[in-house]
């Protein structure tokens, strides 16, 4: 129906809607005035008071982890370890420094984008769009900053565990990668608070909302090119190294194989940049969803807006609280209970972290929402007696995803689980073939399973918010906006343990480097070292033991940081929905102005215009599916190619009669891993931009049918590669560890497995958060370009050039990523 | 919304509604009659006439077939093959039976249901029921009939075509299993045409309605259970033999192998039986579907309905006549170009049958809407002149499709295709690892690119369906729905080259089947067979020739089975869409009742109802992808459980010194297969059958999403699979013929992949399309049931009771099919 009218009936509506349209646009999130909000329930204190608070406990946090990062720098380390140690943070250095500059760049292609839409179509002064596209570089410079944080404290950590492990105390040897993580973990959420509510706080009103939009879009671009690209790079390197261990059958960390330093660089690119700078994007973005909800649904109730929003900041900031206490509560009880065992579960500590501060975190939302909530005053009226515990309820729905899809993800990925088993048994009789089956369908079950856990908790959700005290809150027209503002709610709930979630994710990086850095640094082997060591660091090392247990915390490190990523994705896809409500409101909007000025136009009222019976939706849910699966075969085909080209190298060039590898022959590895991060992420960038460009200028409604599109189908994409991923990976585990079968036809249909498994879990899975994400937040800015343009014939235009480019670079992605012609033979 | 009035409003509101929903329900499928309508492009033919005509073509086609089907099983045949043929096809009527008595009990269960349905909702009287039972099982017995038809006639073509090979005419061996597919798929047309106008033609009208659900319920479920048992045996026999390849070193279809007589049988209960049965189903379903679409929209406008569904018979029948002149206009081409030649492209000659059907389809299209509907009045109106046209580009659209999604397929699966050419180099250094890897890659991109195509043809439908010559056969309130008889249209248009796209499909059995009867019958080991050949048939037989004609054959087959299946999955998603149309349009009557009865009760305007913001939609969506993934992990964990246990026995029964395996052994393993193929099905097919009955208990909005979910992530799955496994297949083939390196680690690797391969390709893939469509055909049963029942405590009991089972067997679709403890070691 469109079709028939869009030709005659856009030109002349445009005409009318547009000048209206630029104020209804950017300026419609509309910030409320903070000062005017006194808490009742709090003596009456101001509502900017409690942000200036909010940002003390961010301070306070940030210091906290700095003090973290001291301590670990001061423990002991060996310095055939801290020279190891020393190589990987060089290594990551260069890398993080290309990131930086491919970063810029890109920068330059979205910032020019900001330019139009805020200068051009919004009419800001120059001044202001300096301002806003100040907050894309600090949303960008937040990502990049907290990972280069990240990696920073974890190359100190990972010589300093292993060298801890030496001396015998496994608990303490424990504590020093989780510390490394909360480190990591608290400052992100301090630093991303702290931006955002000097954004709210110090900015004029108008800038606050735009400033919130380039913001998240520029944390968004940093997390996506960090996770793609660090996504990449590690599973070449592991890849690559991995099949060494099958070719020549060399052990682990062998400091002959070229590969090695690569690896542990990808340790630290891949699993520690990623999900830091994921982490943070995350956070931010979930903020910036809510806030814009709530200032776009409530625009016509200033103070209760006001009043949710202090709630939400209220909220976060308590998070730092909330991980602290629990960080310390449960340090007290682990030194209790294991503090002198020389063995026990290495997970179990993670695991207390875990449902401590999710109990914590509930406690706290409850106690903070019946404070500021319960006795409140808007415009005179006392605001339902029952939001306060609703709201709370929504949330906690939200916590408890967080704590209970870890241990879904253990039901699947972990050694004890009986689909690792299946696994590992399966590989008996039936090699290779049975074993990658046998992983897919972990993945698979785990896929369902996940998916009912979050759908239950979503219909749960929506339950509530069916309760009188929130629908009372909506306007009657946004009625049907409640359940999206809960999903929105439970998404901010699933980050509820914020910084413990990242803790126990970076817990994983740490211990693996760990135990890289103790075979590279080829202690063992040193004349004299046991004398030594007694002598200077007055201990005697127990090597065989320090293998031991280093080989066991890399088993929970594998274990938690499987369980992070359906946290991680199931962010991305409960609030994407609240994301895209925007972009509804934006196209209503349209709908209404359309309607008063008495045309016949493009635009439909927006609820039925997105029901499922409208061609453009399936078209657009399919062609959502469809670059999701792309996307998929897009990233690891830069793996395999890259991984392939490892392989011919370190095969030509790996000296197996000398103990280490030259350090020029490392140094080609990482650039070969590189390269191709690199090569495989233009590809990748450029089709997301151009999809993310090229669909508004068709339909705005297919747009977001394809928006939704890519949640849905990448949250199962998602779900199923990390966890396949993650049962591959503990099945060899399993038969290193408790079957000690290294080296037979059996490890050797493990490997296999765990190489398939490795950009199943850490390239691909991972990247389809922020992709999702990033699409969505720029799309807000692509359907406003879009649907101001005014003829139609142009628009078509645009849209087919960008289609046709994105689709060049979908063919480019496999065509131009192929193994070399000279290195088939 | 729905929750806070559920309660309140549906007592009173279905007392109310009840009476007339009665009515308002299966009888809503209300069938115009024919006997008025009269053509005025032919002379003022009666409609009825018409479908007289189909019936004799049907007849024609169907002795065709026979005859077909009798001069195959006059051409010579030695002894020894004739015998091993006739062994396969023993073996397969075990299955078969088998089979038989399990649809048996499911017919009950849905029996049940339908009883229900049409007698105590519907007030059927005890022999219409009767009559509607009849249909079903008429449904089932089609698909079931029709399958035994095929695995006849391919257990007698198989053993000619390897005699055939021995003279060397490689045209005339080539013709053999052309031949065979052919006639089945004739066969299967005619017999589906031939029941459809019966029921049309001879029943009392108010039965024709809920005998073609009827119908199609039975086909759907036919279908299923063929599909689903016969991919989980034939790819457990597969995996099974495949891995004593490498084990033992043996070379294909060694008969020392006691597997190789399981992979016989299941390469026809495969591939054979499962898209027989699937064809047949899906023939009949998109025509039940556009059937009932023309009904329910057309409901006020009777004769227009009339026109318009004789005109979708003549298409049909006309289909027939396509088929057999494209057919013998190929068989004269090919025999001029290639008849006397030694050597040539084995694929040519099917491509080129299935183009000149699509042009000679698209031509009758044009033409027959030309002579039905160009010149024809409806009601004293003639109808607009674009309309003959419009339909026949719309229905092109599918034709093309039809033929371009071959051509697609070959760009993943093909042996020149640059994707398996990556396949195939990925192993050279990355051995089963990066052959996994890029086997992927292979299928996602095909999905993506795959994905794209559907889209964009569908989105031309879409446009086309905007012409107002359609718009205006629309009442006003259903203009909407437009698009959606498009898509129907593009459906049935997929479905064009009928007969032509079942028989390329069926070739790759018959040839497969045809190399490993050569192998089985040892006929070159026979002492003086030369001699003995030469005078009992008169030629002087070359083996080596006989072995080189029939491997090339065996690889045309896999690329044309393999593009038959995104065929046969297209349509059941394109068609989709068309077949909820019929629940839609319930839940808006159900709306419409409630408003004429001024109650506010659960009932929603549908089109806004089931929009993307609606959290029902969200969750059904959600919910849809979750049942896709376990769907794909249950049907490959039946495979890898019972290929494990295959291989076990194999293994310790293996007599590496005899010359044959022991009949008793070939017997165990056909046993291990089927035992596993039903244990299989029975916990897939309960959790597909309750979620469809429980679902719609909880809520019908959510139901109809659960659907769209289910389609949509099926087609991407199902796509995605089949191409990696062909990928993987044909890269093994040209480590096998091109570079002839069978028994190296190259081999190994890509034998990795061809076992990874056979589950996803033939197993999960192609069961996808006859799973969705018996949900979404059953769901229309199911939700009327749920519908108009009164008490929504009790509904909701009920639909948590099948929730619950279905949860269970989902469960026990892991737990209880692993490996057996005892087989571990």
């Amino acid at each position: 129906m469109t079709k028939l009218t869009l030709k005659t009936g856009v030109a002349g509506l445009l005409a009318v809607v547009a000048p209206s349209l630029v104020r209804a646009s950017e300026a419609d999130i509309h910030i409320p005035d903070l000062t005017q909000v006194r808490f009742d329930g709090l003596g009456g204190v101001n509502g900017v008071t409690l942000m200036y608070i909010g940002i003390a406990l961010c301070i306070v946090g940030a210091i906290f982890g700095l003090i973290q990062y001291k301590q670990t720098k001061a423990l002991a380390v060996h310095a055939s370890m801290a020279s190891v140690s020393h190589t990987i943070w060089e290594t990551c250095k260069t890398y993080l420094f290309t990131q930086g500059k491919f970063l810029a760049i890109l920068w330059v292609l979205i910032g020019a984008c900001m330019v139009y839409y805020f200068g051009f179509l919004g009419h800001n002064s120059a001044l202001n769009v300096g301002v806003i596209l100040l907050a894309s570089v600090l949303g960008i410079l937040g990502s990049y900053g907290v990972a280069w944080f990240g990696i920073r404290i974890n190359t100190v950590a990972n010589s300093r565990t292993a060298f801890s492990a030496l001396k015998g105390n496994p608990l303490n040897t424990l504590f020093i990668p989780l510390r490394s993580g909360m480190s990591v973990g608290l400052l992100l959420v301090c630093v991303e608070l702290f931006f955002m509510i000097c954004i709210l706080v110090f900015l004029p009103r108008e800038l606050v909302g735009p400033c919130f939009i380039g913001f998240a879009i520029g944390e968004s671009l940093g997390a996506s090119v960090l996770r793609i690209c660090g996504g990449i790079f590690t599973k070449i390197a592991d890849i690559g190294s991995d099949l060494m261990k099958i070719v020549f059958k060399l052990p682990e960390d062998d400091p002959k194989n070229p590969g090695v330093i690569a690896d542990c660089t990808g340790d630290n690119a891949g699993d520690s940049v990623g999900p830091t700078a994921d982490g943070f994007e995350t956070y931010g973005v979930t903020g910036v969803a809510l806030i814009a909800f709530l200032a776009l649904a409530l625009a016509e109730s200033a103070e209760l807006c006001a009043v949710l929003i202090v709630w939400l900041f209220v909220m976060r900031a308590l998070m730092i609280v909330t991980s602290l206490v629990s960080y310390f509560l449960n340090q007290g009880l682990s030194r209790a209970k294991y503090g002198r065992l020389k063995d026990f579960d290495f997970e179990a500590p993670l695991t207390h972290l875990v449902w401590i501060t999710s109990a914590v975190s509930i406690g706290i939302t409850f106690l903070a929402s019946y404070f500021l909530l319960a006795h409140q005053t808007v415009g005179g009226e006392t605001v339902n007696p029952a939001l306060w515990w609703v709201l709370s309820v929504i949330i906690s729905c939200g916590t408890v995803a967080g704590a209970l899809i870890p241990e879904f993800t253990k039901v699947f990925v972990s050694t004890n689980s009986r689909h690792v088993k299946e696994v590992t048994n399966c590989s008996q009789h039936g090699g290779a073939s049975l074993n990658i089956l046998s992983g897919l369908v972990a993945g698979n079950f785990s896929a369902f399973w996940m998916g009912l856990v979050i759908m239950l908790l979503m219909a749960a959700s929506y339950y509530f918010s069916q309760n009188p005290a929130l629908l009372a809150l909506m306007p009657a027209k946004f009625l049907f906006a409640a359940p999206i503002f809960a999903f929105g709610l439970v998404a901010f709930g699933f980050l509820g343990m914020g910084p413990v979630t990242i803790a126990v994710d970076s817990y994983g990086p740490v211990t693996d480097n760990a135990q890289s850095v103790y075979e590279l640094s080829q202690i063992e082997a040193k004349p004299g070292i046991a004398a030594e060591i007694e002598r200077d660091f007055g201990f005697q090392p127990d090597f065989e033991n320090a293998k031991y247990q280093l080989e066991k915390g890399d088993g929970a490190g594998n274990t938690f940081k499987a369980t992070a990523k359906p946290v991680l994705i199931g962010t991305a896809v409960v609030g994407a929905t609240t994301m895209v409500f925007g972009i509804i409101m934006l196209l209503q909007k349209l709908y209404e102005a359309q309607l008063a000025s008495g045309l016949a136009g493009p635009f439909k009222e927006v609820v039925a215009a997105l029901s499922i019976v409208q061609p453009e939706i399936i078209l657009g849910l399919i062609m959502g599916g469809a670059v999701i699966y792309w996307f998929t075969g897009a990233s690891i085909q830069a793996v395999v190619t890259g991984a392939y080209s490892a392989v011919v190298y370190i095969k030509k060039h790996i000296k197996l009669d000398s103990t280490t590898a030259s350090a020029k022959d490392s140094k080609e590895v990482v650039r070969i891993c590189t390269v191709y991060a690199q090569k495989g992420m233009w590809n990748i960038f450029i089709v997301v931009f151009c999809f993310a460009l090229a669909l508004p200028f068709f339909n705005a409604y297919f747009f977001i049918g394809y928006l939704i599109g890519i949640a849905f189908f990448g949250l199962f994409q998602a779900i199923f590669m990390a966890n396949a991923g993650g049962a591959w990976d503990n099945a060899k585990k399993i038969v290193e560890v408790e079957l000690r079968q290294k080296g037979t036809d059996l490890h050797a249909a493990t490997v296999v497995g765990d190489t398939v498994g490795d950009p199943f879990k850490d390239t691909s899975s991972v990247a389809m958060n922020p992709v999702i994400k990033f699409t969505t937040l720029f799309g807000l800015l692509a359907v406003e370009i879009a649907v101001t343009m005014k003829d139609q014939h142009v628009k078509t235009a645009i849209g087919v050039i960008f289609f046709l480019i994105a689709l060049i670079f979908a063919y480019r992605s496999f065509y131009s990523m192929r193994i070399p012609e000279d290195a088939k033979a």
